[in-house]
């Protein structure tokens, strides 16, 4: 069993695995399991394209999802996060996909279970299934990631993948500005060689523009701008596109703000990679799991068999 | 991909190919699939027989579904239904069941998604797979409808069912007579031929009683009548289903607001088809998935197909 | 068909049968079906063990599930218990697992049905599958039930297994007592034998201590103790432990609220069974599983057929 908590984690050789795994499931290769294994989908916030890819993806693998609805939950009687993951493991799960509001919600778990654990989001923090399908659109555009220049926009500190995207194709190679509303920027967010550039700069001269969702439900004051003005001044707004160079190309993590974050008639235009970047995440969620189950499958330590509990004597 | 919106659409030919497609598979017949495909069921309103209905159906053909609750998914973010569907559409769905309060919510997806639409019921519109279930249980019990007289009574301006159902039926060579309260009918909803009759004629002389359920959440002023009243006034009381003609039958969409369109004690009566219709529209909704996976599944364009989306230079 | 609604209903040969189906499927053995058979889980109240155990024990039979969630079915249009369970029977339901707040929820319809019923909890009242869990749980562990001495500590008074599981440890030859807060017993409480001790003695001199969560949601008036001195007074401390017999085991339903019923430390501690009781669970609803369905599986009454309803003349 191996967890996926954070791409940070990931050595440079672990995600280029996980790429080259997503890209033969995507080119048609198959995994096929000998033996019934369970995973468990437990999202404690919204989701529509992050969950139903993993559904998706479980589906594809022949994998058994025990259906879990927070609302419907123990956890409605006070039940907490680590008693309802060992519950599920001892009900038979072998892994948790936990998107969870709370900030590295899963060091409370982390080397206390036998159930993988793969993390879907957590609070402010990392996304790594996010982070790694933007990387395969990248590299299935580009080939790779050396001197490539990707520009990142918005809503930075709120952002689950803005920092953690940065990082990673920091380690690839490639250059990485960060560019929005200055308030929303400060020195801890700027390290590791990624700078701050304006959006007008930023757009023209980089290789992929990725947008990022205002967080409206993370911000805790509303903010004084409009949408109009949100969009004239940091959003990809048509005459921002018409300045983009040859072959680059626009990421956004979806769902969108249309109009705020992009113009509406960009979302689907020839730069746009935004669907594809969801087709991207169902094989990156499956090769996702293969990794987290390979140890499960080979019956080397499969979570579900019987223990022994030993009396005390 | 065949979308299913409106009865009103479909010609006689197909209504009658679904017809026989659910018959078969009533009678055992099995439909194959060659590789996965995959359903998601967007229910934007509350379902009991329709939901579950397409869930047995699909399970039925082998179809993945990939599970969706609209309270847990982005659309509590703001995420439009055209980029829900585009989501799904994206991670493989090859259809969408959609259920929604707004009269024609397909309008705005309608030549814009490969994701085959299936109308599961738009607010007080249409509900196709409900009328092609009515129709399936009429021809079962008469071998067909040329000649038949069809009652349809009760809550005619709400009903999703009423309208098309008529228009249906009197193409296919029925008589259809509206009956229920007054108040309920003006000039545009008494056309094509259908005509008002008086509840007492209507439930003696027709060979289809179809009962319409009260609609409480839509009517927007609470009804001055008690449901007692109702019963009395316009429901199939115990006195009126006395009148029937021999063969007649009695049916209702349900849920049944039992003792107000009709006596408890007739519910599950001899003359009653209210629980064969539920069986029926296990049948006819696997004839509708058919239909509209049949391109799929054949290969000829499966919308699951990665896809190419060209760089502007 | 056969339903299992209590486990008082139960003979002995028929808990024994179910023991060893259990024990069998524990042990890796298997029963496959010929053909498609569906269950629906009708869970009207919050649980993540039982429902998500009884869908493993589903999977792992390869029976289908039909998905139904209370809050987004007719049930909120106000249709009664009764006739959302003749719809999933007509819709093909082969048995329904029903978790309702009513007591005897059942008695309207028994017998009025042809899908098998299976309570996963009614009120108060009865958990049978819980009961059967515990049961295997002793039985793995001491061989029998005959001359044990089992100790219910808790709120007895609220406990859906605490009074049934009495009742069929003493059938089965064991010695029960109770213990807890002296004002949740009453004359009622006490009867087949079973006696209350004070906590330390029945601690102290049982092989089984089982300890019952204390159901906040079911209190009508707040309890004046804390939570710590609830613990001092009537739960498994640290001290109370030390105590206990060689060879004793612990055993909770869960969830647990740590600290109050049980010291959070001995949760998971050497003598505790409480996650074993929950890997148990699986097997055992798959053997009731097994018992309610067999009749469908060979074919002998398959409520999935079509049904002739005669026309009245």
């Amino acid at each position: 069993m191996k967890n996926l908590l954070t791409t940070t984690e990931l050595t440079i050789s672990e995600i280029n695995e996980i790429l080259e795994d997503a890209q033969y499931f995507l080119d048609g290769g198959t995994w096929s399991l000998k033996k019934n294994l369970f995973v468990a989908n437990l999202f404690f916030e919204n989701s529509t394209r992050t969950k139903c890819s993993f559904e998706v993806a479980e589906r594809r693998l022949g994998i058994d999802t025990i259906p879990f609805e927070v609302s419907t939950s123990s956890v409605q009687k006070g039940e907490t996060l680590y008693d309802t993951v060992k519950t599920l493991e001892a009900i038979g799960a072998n892994a948790v996909i936990i998107r969870h509001s709370e900030d590295r919600y899963f060091d409370e778990l982390e080397g206390k279970t036998d159930v993988a654990i793969i993390n879907a989001g957590d609070g402010c923090g990392h996304h790594p299934t996010q982070s790694l399908l933007d990387l395969l659109t990248i590299k299935q555009e580009f080939g790779g990631f050396n001197g490539l220049k990707v520009a990142i926009i918005g809503d930075i500190r709120h952002s689950r993948v803005a920092r953690s995207n940065a990082d990673t194709l920091v380690r690839l190679g490639a250059e990485v500005v960060f560019s929005g509303p200055e308030e929303w920027f400060d020195d801890e967010i700027l390290e590791n060689g990624v700078r701050f550039e304006d959006i007008d700069t930023a757009v023209a001269t980089s290789d992929v523009v990725m947008l990022l969702r205002i967080q409206h439900e993370r911000h805790e004051v509303k903010n004084d701008r409009t949408a109009e003005e949100y969009h004239q001044a940091f959003g990809l707004t048509v005459e921002r596109e018409r300045t983009m160079k040859p072959g680059s190309i626009i990421m956004h993590p979806a769902p969108i703000n249309r109009n705020v974050e992009i113009a509406d008639c960009l979302v689907e235009c020839e730069r746009s990679r935004i669907f594809k970047q969801m087709t991207n995440g169902v094989y990156v969620r499956m090769a996702v799991l293969k990794r987290a189950l390979e140890q499960s499958e080979r019956g080397g330590k499969d979570v579900n068999t019987y223990k022994e509990w030993a009396v005390a004597n």
